[in-house]
């Protein structure tokens, strides 16, 4: 296993939702940045990524496993650790601690290396995987499957708006959780809490486009099939009814 | 003038836009964080302020005097203090200051006390503001004087989504800024910082709405002047061209 590096949080209000919990695209904008300081104390910064390599880090996959989401000014323990890599992957973890130690949810990710000028996957060299101390390995993680065909889908369109974008001129990975959820029913997400998410990126959308959303609950009413723009990303959320364990 | 509070910052990923400077509705969002520190730090916080008055803070009036804006993993330091208070009114400032000690920005704060159950505004009792140490003052500053109608408009739809809320089940409040300059032509943001910023609330937007949104840019091309369903927020922005002191 690879190297750990922990940060305190305190959940801010804006980053709470109505009813107190962290918001998941939070959860996963904030993971992204505690990552981003361990290379940075790893002296394998985004700027030195490009620098040295011309290359940049882009997630492919989330799995979100979600005991208890944080609440509205809840003290917390993030931890990273880059757990292991093959030719083309990287898995790293993320876990989310309560002050009395309880496993909140855990995030496991899978990062490709990008060519900036190629835009397309390039080999993991050793040089810059290096210092985060994990296992090598020739297996290729299993990724989740995905509903191939969602089959009388509720659809809406989200243009892409300026707020909606990164640095990176698309838009931020983070968002598609949003637009996924907010097709669900209110009261249903009144109710209910996400206890796994699965979310898959395989094209960026950019400034320009309109996002067409499908979504579609399961027929044991607790599992939602999401696709955004085609299969350009996909999304899988288990349900789970509050105080429901 | 009344007691400051600090605390450092630095600009993270998710909330930096696509030119690498903070969001200005991060920048709001932020702001309101730090001034309820305060408020916890001199035992004036949220929760005793429901427990012994059954009131809460809202913000009635932004207005930023923006010199440049934070920019993406610069440390900076926020500093408020709440400056006076009326009958009805409560001022605070908060400045964004660089490591070298130079002013970024500067919002001034109108806040009003509501009642919990009345949903009006109650009057500011000395006991609720006294440890902040702001000069009491007969005096209700003016509000800024927007545009009374927009004459040939841009409008466009936003429906309200779960996300858009925060736990008091309203609209967020630094939502409205980012509804208004989505409207703004993607090269005029690219070419154009906001130079200062105008934000009135007069009434909440709840979830089930869809939020009607005007937009018109002056003929000098650098005052875009926005309502958003009706009068219930409105929304003037002074703009200047990138490097173009």
């Amino acid at each position: 296993m690879g190297l750990t590096y922990q940060r305190p949080f305190s959940v801010p209000f804006y980053e709470s939702d109505r009813f107190k919990n962290m918001k998941i695209s939070n959860i996963l904008a904030f993971a992204l940045q505690v990552s981003g300081e361990q290379s940075v104390e790893l002296n394998r910064s985004d700027v030195w990524l490009n620098d040295h390599y011309k290359l940049f880090w882009a997630v492919t996959e989330y799995e979100l496993e979600i005991n208890r989401l944080p609440r509205f000014m809840e003290d917390i323990t993030i931890e990273t650790e880059a757990t292991s890599y093959n030719k083309f992957f990287c898995y790293r973890d993320f876990r989310f601690i309560a002050e009395n130690g309880e496993l909140l949810l855990t995030i496991h990710a899978s990062w490709v290396l990008m060519g900036l000028e190629s835009r397309k996957v390039e080999r993991v060299h050793d040089d810059i995987v290096a210092p985060y101390a994990a296992d090598k390995s020739s297996k290729i993680q299993r990724s989740h499957k995905f509903k191939k065909e969602l089959l009388n889908p509720e659809v809406t369109s989200y243009p892409v708006r300026f707020s909606d974008l990164d640095m990176n001129g698309h838009v931020n990975n983070a968002k598609y959780y949003d637009w996924a959820a907010d097709m669900i029913d209110y009261d249903f997400r009144a109710s209910h809490q996400p206890k796994k998410v699965y979310i898959k990126y395989n094209h960026e959308v950019r400034y320009g486009e309109t996002v067409e959303a499908l979504f579609e609950m399961d027929m044991d009413g607790l599992t939602s099939h999401h696709k955004l723009n085609g299969n350009a990303t996909e999304i899988e959320i288990e349900w789970t009814k509050n105080n429901d364990e």
